[in-house]
């Protein structure tokens, strides 16, 4: 099958690209001697997960909802961390796929969320191991290393018969907004300082802290030491996007993850180009503005190469339009005839596949040879 | 069913409201003796389309990906517009719901659109009834009324043999950026004058225009005159969302759509509340600032009364972390306990209940009563 045999709009994975994402941070962490538990957030796909983590009986994966953790642990996946503070609701679901055998970590940062884990087990007559999340960097959830919170929930979660005390996590979500590589290297060694202190906090009240986890791709790529680190988390690395490439963590040739769409419309008057792929296909995630300092939706390129346009983005959408202003720029309607295709890098890889069925799986000849289904919802 | 038995995030629809809301936009075309053809792309759901358009066989209906348009007419629709410029590729399948008995009518504002349709039909052995899309704002897609192309247009459309010229439509997307009443209800003026300038412009050159079509959730509410119009359409006023209401088109108690969360942790030293529900399940559309002037991805309100909580919006997403900023607020995190639940109104119903695999449907007696499902992707 060839792209053009494709309804737009279609998501577009280049499985080359994907390869040599995975690799780089595969051969990374194989040299630190640490762990990657990959947080399959981002693909929600059993295909793209077999090369993340290939061995599936043994492999550790990140998930981020129920769904996710039912969908992988039926392809079978056995050691799945549910990185998102729990809500007790969720947990008969997460029990069911202890039944089948899997072991399911979850994360919590307060007191209360340990007793509603706590009473949820007890009435399921089942033990959850937990992570304490440690907040490193003021961005998102988690415990200050040095709350006097941490150590009394560290002992509640393993003196209570429903929990076990498996350590502790962070995620450095800050790394996003990082301005250099400096910085991102600087965060890095902040993120992992803190949950050592965390761990070490938790050790020397003479409790058991087997793990300590910590990651985002940001963190994972440009980190120089992870001592004392058992376990790394990272998910969009996978496919990159241009938020990635406008921190500095990948080029834009790297993005293996792409949306096919179709011009549909030229509004002269206006000076504007209009594709099939608007809010729903690419997102309404802004991501970081382009080199022109623009807020927009993607970065327009050949369909066939996948090359940059220089300076070509969708400025805005609606529903199903994408709009590209051609403004003062040094291109013509008849560049970018009707029916003609394009290929839109994502801003944000996680929010725009979601919106699809599965990926249209790229090969280096150009043809699309697979379809890889996602999984949805919560 | 009550709603504690609900898994977060979950879509919530006030079945209550949505009646209000379809009865009141129907209500008034009636009187207006118009034609009301709703825009299914909001809801994308049988059931949510039996109560906008309750005669399936002779109703009208709107669609905007080929899914809709096969899941309808799976579900008994037999007139659909397909509201988005075509490309050719989609056309087998559409002609498919042809055989089947169903009025596929397509748009264009383009010769070379025109073309690739007729080719296309032509292929198919097939005619496709085709309305001429008018741009009467600027914002999106269209030919000028008066725009020489028009009338080439339309004879091409009305003399080729594959394709018949079914009239004219716009859609004034514009009304969601004005400032006022009066303001929109100008719109609306401008919107039927100029379609209607372009159906006297075909109808001068002796060619057809049995439909003279236009709409958006503003124009239609406020319009005061649609002599001359055959046809509106509309689609988000069947759940209304906060765009709507700050735009002026509803109040936030008419909105029938809201997200169900969970508090999942508190940052205290940040002053931050966080809930499971994050961009996905609210989507990354920003909408319009709110009283306060700032951007956010929903509304807070009580879960079970559904009322908003003054000046409690989500303040930032992660993809499954929503961020409720206390900052000056009158709240406390007591207010708020971990595992308490929070109804969040969305920006932008359209991108918001494209996440979910459907409705939660609540009954006036505070019940989940029906699930309804959603179509997807395209």
């Amino acid at each position: 099958m060839s792209m053009n045999d494709l309804i737009t709009p279609a998501l577009l994975l280049d499985k080359g690209k994907m390869l040599k994402n995975i690799n780089k941070m595969r051969d990374k962490f194989k040299k630190h001697g640490v762990s990657l538990r990959p947080h399959l957030k981002t693909c929600k796909s059993i295909d793209v997960a077999k090369y993340l983590v290939p061995d599936l009986e043994a492999g550790k994966i990140t998930v981020s909802t129920v769904a996710e953790a039912e969908y992988f642990s039926k392809g079978g996946y056995r050691d799945i961390l549910y990185a998102i503070s729990i809500t007790p609701s969720k947990l008969a679901r997460l029990h069911k796929l202890q039944q089948r055998g899997c072991q399911i970590t979850l994360i919590t940062d307060s007191l209360a969320g340990f007793q509603q884990i706590s009473d949820a087990a007890s009435k399921l007559k089942t033990t959850f191991p937990c992570l304490i999340e440690v907040d490193c960097d003021g961005v998102r959830a988690g415990l200050k290393s040095n709350d006097p919170e941490l150590l009394v929930l560290a002992k509640a979660l393993h003196e209570y018969p429903n929990t076990e005390l498996a350590g502790v996590m962070t995620h450095a979500g800050g790394s996003y907004n990082c301005e250099s590589l400096d910085e991102i290297k600087q965060m890095a060694e902040t993120e992992r300082q803190i949950v050592l202190d965390a761990a070490h906090a938790v050790r020397g009240a003479n409790l058991p802290c087997p793990i300590i986890s910590l990651g985002s791709t940001p963190t994972a790529t440009y980190g120089e030491s992870f001592e004392g680190i058992t376990e790394v988390r990272a998910g969009v690395y996978v496919f990159q996007d241009l938020v990635m490439q406008t921190v500095g963590v990948c080029k834009k040739e790297d993005i293996a993850l792409s949306v096919l769409a179709t011009v549909i419309s030229h509004n002269v008057p206006e000076n504007r180009i209009l594709i099939d792929a608007g809010g729903l296909a690419l997102s309404k995630d802004t991501g970081k503005p382009n080199e022109l300092g623009h807020k927009h939706f993607g970065q327009v390129c050949e369909a066939v190469t996948g090359h940059p346009i220089q300076d070509l983005y969708v400025s805005s959408t609606n529903q199903e339009h994408g709009l590209l202003y051609l403004d003062d720029l040094p291109y013509n309607f008849s560049d970018f005839p009707i029916g003609s295709k394009l290929r839109i890098l994502p801003n944000h890889a996680c929010m725009t596949a979601a919106a699809y069925q599965g990926y249209e799986v790229l090969s280096d000849n150009g043809s699309i040879s697979e379809f890889y289904p996602r999984c949805h919802g919560w």
